[in-house]
């Protein structure tokens, strides 16, 4: 592993939420971040025992004006100097906007030196066309993503802000131009994208695959889209789209301070109309963060298996198991399925610094 | 850098306060933890944007109540297991008195299975003969310390919980002998010990140097001393406990764990009679956190030099002094330095895996 972390100095505001035992939201990012060579300052928006896919779990939400104070707070002591921000979940419509007051005066406060400051956006609203945030948070991000660089919604997501329904690459496409022109975001990655898009993705037996579909804008604001497929574990697991965020943070950073030139002081990292989709930054990006998820999951199902097969969750329950009634039984077995899927990162730093690239950009 | 975590898989549970911008409290220990390949469970009891030596601070701590409802939630979830809890900075007594019954839940669990879970507990109280918590947290930890295996007291903590006044070689052997026999404490590092020990620890105009003293009990309660002197960096550095708190969790681990027979399933990790205080495994693993320590406070210093130049701190104030007062111009000054004093160990992870010994203990 190189001791050299793969990005020059970077300050990054992350700010999503926090759990006290496994590996979401900002307790995966900012260690993903900070693993990397970021110097992050770690906005929490909820402090809670455990994700949620437990169904179960305690805590608090930090209310709006607790984000805003926490900010002036920052701001007072000149703690306000970032080269990119990253938020994630954030709890409500009135909190939603209180983040993006602060990305909105970072953006603002960088106009004179275009390029200093980067925005990557995860509009965490829901998954599987279910919204699991207020209806109201819906509005309150379309009324902000027009100030973001990157936005990382999965398919749901990006049919909820561009309100295109999701079908067909014809569809998909016209979603993304949507959010190019309507919404004026220069990049964006679709992060799971279900729809088959060529032949060559057959479904075998032995791998579902799925796609991220990214495009960066052109001056014109067409879309220059490619795709990645890459094989799906047939696992649930949490914290997927958090670390796949936080990397994306890292790689984007990375690709455009090696690419030289002018790009990294060129308002939102926007390539110039002569570079071909398959060549984007945005690409690159993709690629290299594919590849590390693709290791981490993989140490993680093989954990996983060791763990339910210890506890004996496939056969029946762990010891004591005996006594509960079946919905007790049941609640118990999810519970520590739910532990036995959280995401195995710690230990498997390799994969995060040096992954070998194995699934690579497509044209559309 | 190897890529081979030091310890084996390690279930932590970190309680302590969270800063959004810098380097200290669970900010610095989760990361120090996590880099050494441990499974971090993080309990943060404030969210401040920073910490309180900037003398202005915005954020909110955690109440008594909602510490332990989280520990709830960890329970009702089999999300409990631990085999080392690490507590620092917790805000008031109830709060105090929370977390220690957090720490006596554990204790108790194990009680069957000796050496499965280790506590190491900070007292954070104060520092240079100052208390900075209310008073009644000095008898909160009064109560709580006879459960810890090894505390990491500075001189003035160890102080107030033997209530013996440190003045020389004789009171601070005093003062660690009513630790060890009046509540029972098998482990203590007193962090920061000032005295001059020896006629070799003589202060050069080079450089100053501090002790740390540290001892195991024998199984009659007598203290095992063992001192380990090192150079101080004339400049004041936040997070420096939390951080040598994180590196003696991970060091003991690893010391306790390579030491092989029956020691790790012995209660408190403690050590035969027949062993001596330089080879006590609390005095490896000290020798090894001191140099971790040693250079990231070098690293520090250097980048902490780049940046007060190029701020113009040593010579005046940046761009836009002129317009303040005296008493503001101060005030930034005092800001941009705590800022420039923030632990580096982001970019410097190498000093924390495999770092150079250069101080040794050395009998008292």
């Amino acid at each position: 592993m190189s001791a050299e972390p793969p990005v020059p100095e970077t300050s990054v505001l992350a700010v999503a939420s926090h759990v006290v035992s496994g590996h979401v939201g900002n307790k995966i990012a900012v260690f993903v971040l900070q693993s990397m060579g970021c110097d992050v300052s770690a906005l929490n928006t909820v402090q809670f025992s455990n994700h949620t896919g437990y169904r179960q779990w305690k805590g608090t939400r930090v209310s709006a004006q607790e984000i805003t104070d926490l900010w002036e707070g920052l701001k007072q002591s000149y703690l306000d100097q970032f080269d990119m921000m990253l938020s994630g979940y954030v709890p409500g419509a009135a909190a939603v906007e209180a983040v993006g007051n602060i990305a909105k005066e970072l953006k603002e406060k960088s106009r004179t030196k275009p390029g200093s400051f980067f925005w990557v956006l995860d509009p965490v609203m829901g998954d599987n066309g279910k919204l699991y945030v207020a209806d109201d948070v819906v509005p309150a991000y379309r009324g902000l993503v027009q100030h973001a660089d990157l936005i990382l919604p999965n398919q749901f997501e990006a049919e909820q802000l561009s309100e295109v329904k999701i079908t067909d690459s014809a569809s998909l496409r016209q979603a993304i131009e949507v959010l190019h022109t309507k919404f004026n975001i220069p990049h964006i990655v679709i992060t799971s994208v279900s729809l088959p898009l060529s032949d060559s993705q057959t479904t075998s037996p032995n791998s579902r695959t799925m796609s991220v579909v990214g495009s960066t804008k052109t001056s014109t604001g067409k879309p220059r889209l490619f795709k990645i497929h890459f094989p799906v574990f047939e696992c649930y697991f949490s914290g997927t789209g958090d670390m796949f965020a936080a990397l994306m943070v890292v790689r984007m950073r990375e690709v455009v301070h090696n690419a030289g030139g002018a790009l990294s002081s060129t308002t939102s990292w926007l390539s110039g109309d002569e570079v071909a989709p398959l060549d984007l930054p945005l690409a690159r990006a993709a690629e290299k963060v594919l590849a590390s998820m693709h290791e981490v999951l993989s140490r993680t199902c093989e954990s996983m298996a060791t763990e339910t097969a210890q506890a004996g969750i496939v056969n029946g329950l762990p010891a004591g198991g005996a006594t509960l009634s079946s919905e007790e039984e049941e609640k118990k077995r999810h519970l520590l399925r739910s532990r036995a899927a959280e995401l195995r990162l710690v230990r498997n730093l390799s994969c995060l610094r040096s992954p070998n690239i194995e699934y690579r950009a497509e044209k559309m």
